[in-house]
């Protein structure tokens, strides 16, 4: 079989050398690193000018300069920055502090979130590779409020922790080892540039959403542990029911049985999203935990599963 | 000057064997460690017999053992068990799954979180050291339901990390290397035997509470992020400024000023609770964070504290 | 195509799990787990019956019980205990403390290290797959004493560094969490069991070879970093020289280029063996560091391995 | 009792900062930061004007410059960098790849290893605290030289292995917490540049040693695995008995017995050096195994050791 091959802009840092090994595995494509350091953006874009299809593993500013170019030569883009993942330019200069220069492109793009939105991305040109809390946060809590059970009046509490490669390869105090190590600390609460993601696929309203961000010691997973009121006296299997219902078929979703909470090494390395839940029906206390690799469902795995759906190869292909 | 002798009973699991280092910096006291497991309970309060006071680092049906026999031969007491931190017979065997042995001992304990009960531990028999979870939650949660700042109807969410030494030395697949790093999970969703001391001390009721205990990758440390909503649109400052009142003075607790988060490195090794808040005041989401030692102020630290409550020293005495 | 059906007695270790893991990649073999806990050893052998290949990752007593009854229902075994490795009965009780029950077995059995003893694997019924230290350290070692490059009065030392993993899953104390972060250990000094492996096959006497195990912080690898002195004038291209003709055509080592140095990342969940030399020509010292993953080239990947010998099969089958 | 004032030039470093720590501890001396970065070095040599004692925590270059500064404004210095430890600029500069420009100072420079070093600390103006590779090193070297007990025509091996701290705090990518956890990986083999401070210890010659750096995943501890062939049939006990007769009333060395191995729990935040070793007498082969903290002994608590030396305290003061 002829192999398809595909683009990596930013190949250096941990998601697109993530990207890199999996599509080692993946049986009709072949990864061609592009460089956009060691050259200007513009032969960036005339290195990836005849192919068919070009991740972008880059910063966002990085991002809006090669789209348009890469997009003009023909190539369809699947960008694992946050530049194109916001509905407005307006969003996007309140929570990453700089403006959109791509406006147009932003409004084009397709979230790539497929079991959300999977029928925009086939035809997409430009796809917008979801952030690694929010994959997490929005596979657990949109079908909980699209099934009406969530007490909206209290809101949502998402408590997230992740390893440190998400925090990207560029050296910093903050993610050098013995900082981290033996250590644990919040940042950027209430305030994370991942939270307008999670409003806009979820359906909450920033008051009723409070979500921190946490490093954990180590390198990959993120674990959400996410806490709401029932809005009507429910137990765990009807939880369990609506997420069951809703992800059948559903190939990167594993709903846990009652009583079996999720964690990161049964992730590590997979596309899979494993949520779990706890409710206690006298109280109307609930608890989801949904747990991803970071890299992988993330990042590189679901841009991956993006990929396929853009080039109408099987949704799994490459990722089992 | 004349040395005191402190018995430590089960001084090799983490909690002893910490109380023995810490107790080597105390400049009035020495350690004296007895064996429990190669004698029999009758032995080891016999050995301890002249001691005026006794650590036990025990299991608590070994310390619902041993008390009476300790507090008979003249003993002051400090447990670091669960046996007598809660107030009603049926509240331990609900929580501890076992019935209570010793319903006198249990009426008469004081706990011990001088913080909110000094003044019931100098003239005590028997001190109850608190939980490790309950001295981080009830240090930052206590204040708040004083001041009548939170919406109660929302409740509180209280999202707790833990390192590994806070399950003890007992070997177990669950607490061992290979299944622990670069891993991360949760337990006891919503019924952990903790949460009875936090409602009884807090003021909470249980439906109220939601808590979730989760392992750290770590040996040592407890970070709990705490989350609810505000009964009236209060800032950051308002907040800070009930928990320096409240604390002022306290010598083992540190408010960190508004926009600085606690991490578990400043805690490590010291009988610290560090406190930080962040508030969106719009929308009346906040979020506190505390962090301990969970051996030193969650078991040793806190022991050695009550200690020199009750033996008239002074509180900090050997701890700073 | 249709697939073969390979046991797997003791799939719950870290060994068998990563078999099972690495089988999942398989094209050719499916795994079927065999419990030889939950029935006595006859019901093992029995299931087992029809299979054309077992993998043993049972502890050295159950592999001699239960091979004679499995070879004897035809199966062909892949034992990764140490319990067919070494050459005399006599060698096994002085390594083993305790007597070899199957002696005759221990006769037959092929050592199952391609790279060296690739002839015999094909035709064997049972194979003895390696230990993790002997299979790094003979990689290195072997070529050079082939080579005649190595002063045996003054011997070869190989300080030898191993993730926990390769202490088994049973929790122990040795191997909690707690004792082992941010800690490094040595054990068994001069007198680990797998040294007799090592001296069979690189050729050396015991007064030759230095050999200490320890203890590092991570899950998975083995790092030996290796020191002799060179019989004559050499450089680290001639060193080079000696491991790249030796090993043209092999597909799982790779000899390093001069000046860079293996690293256990670089093999993680990889069945290669990294090499690499550094060389004081002038004074004639030399140091190999030899990199694999203990789970992988040094147990469950090499028992892979092996079973492509045994079958027919291309030798990296579902290896790369 | 009043304080003296040691100021700390280097303070934000890791072992800048464990210097603080100590002195923290110490019931004479208080510590006083001094910037060398935010002003210039004249500056800081002149806040440090009237200090009896300054601790240079600098790179080499900063202690060259800041030295004979403030030993002319009178403070006697102790400095943890290797600019005043080789005994020639010669030597300098082939280890350290620059010219050294006080060649007078390195002159004068007592070498702060107490234990072989100690009658020039009391009286020298500028002591040069040993580095921690060396410290580890040569306490368990130099007594083998010493009681000939080497066969030197094999030379010794010392296989090292450090914790990040000892990179120090500049963030990079070799000290990033992805790149470091669960890894293992040598570095500057054969040619440290601690390697001469050993030679010129000990008492070895190049030729006759063999020195591998490696890195650890964890914060701090070294632990060095040093191999050498015994000159004479001799056995664990007669070179425990070497250690014991050289080690006799040194607070910080302790000789471990006969069949136990050091580990770095066992040191963490203290100044002892813990050695033990392994001999197999028949065949001459030994193993000695010496652990630090890196960051007390190898650095911050042996400087504070020197301190006390040349302040005329007791040597172990604030130590233990």
């Amino acid at each position: 079989m002829d192999h398809v091959v595909a683009g990596i802009v930013g190949y250096r840092g941990y998601s697109g050398a993530e990207l890199v090994r999996c599509l080692g595995r993946h049986p009709r494509v072949r990864a061609l690193t592009l460089d956009h350091r060691e050259e200007d953006p513009t032969d960036a874009a005339a290195r990836a000018g005849g192919l068919p299809i070009v991740f972008l593993a880059t910063p966002p500013e990085v991002s809006m300069e090669l789209a348009p170019r890469m997009l003009a030569a023909g190539s369809k883009l699947i960008d694992l920055s946050g530049a194109f993942r916001l509905r407005t330019p307006a969003a996007y200069s309140t929570w990453y502090k700089e403006t959109h220069t791509q406006q147009d492109l932003l409004a084009e793009a397709a979230y790539g979130l497929p079991e959300f939105c999977r029928e925009r991305i086939p035809g997409a040109r430009l796809v917008a590779n979801p952030g690694c809390y929010p994959t997490a946060a929005n596979l657990a809590i949109r079908p909980l409020l699209d099934a009406g059970v969530v007490d909206r009046a209290c809101g949502i509490v998402c408590d997230a922790k992740s390893g440190v490669s998400g925090a990207g390869r560029k050296p910093s105090l903050k993610t050098s080892f013995c900082e981290v190590t033996e250590n644990f600390s919040a940042y950027s609460v209430l305030q994370h540039r991942h939270v307008p993601e999670i409003l806009m696929i979820s359906g909450l309203e920033e008051r009723e959403f409070s979500f921190t961000a946490q490093l954990l010691p180590i390198a990959r997973g993120i674990l959400e542990t996410i806490y709401f009121r029932t809005a009507a006296a429910i137990g765990a299997e009807d939880l369990l029911e609506i997420y069951r219902r809703r992800y059948a078929g559903e190939p990167f979703i594993r709903v846990h049985p009652a009583g079996h909470v999720p964690d990161l090494h049964a992730v590590a390395h997979t596309n899979y999203c494993d949520i779990g839940v706890t409710v206690d029906r006298a109280t109307g206390r609930a608890v989801v935990v949904s747990a991803i690799d970071n890299l992988v469902k993330g990042a590189a795995g679901q841009a991956i599963q993006n990929m396929n759906l853009m080039l109408g190869y099987p949704e799994t292909e490459g990722l089992l």
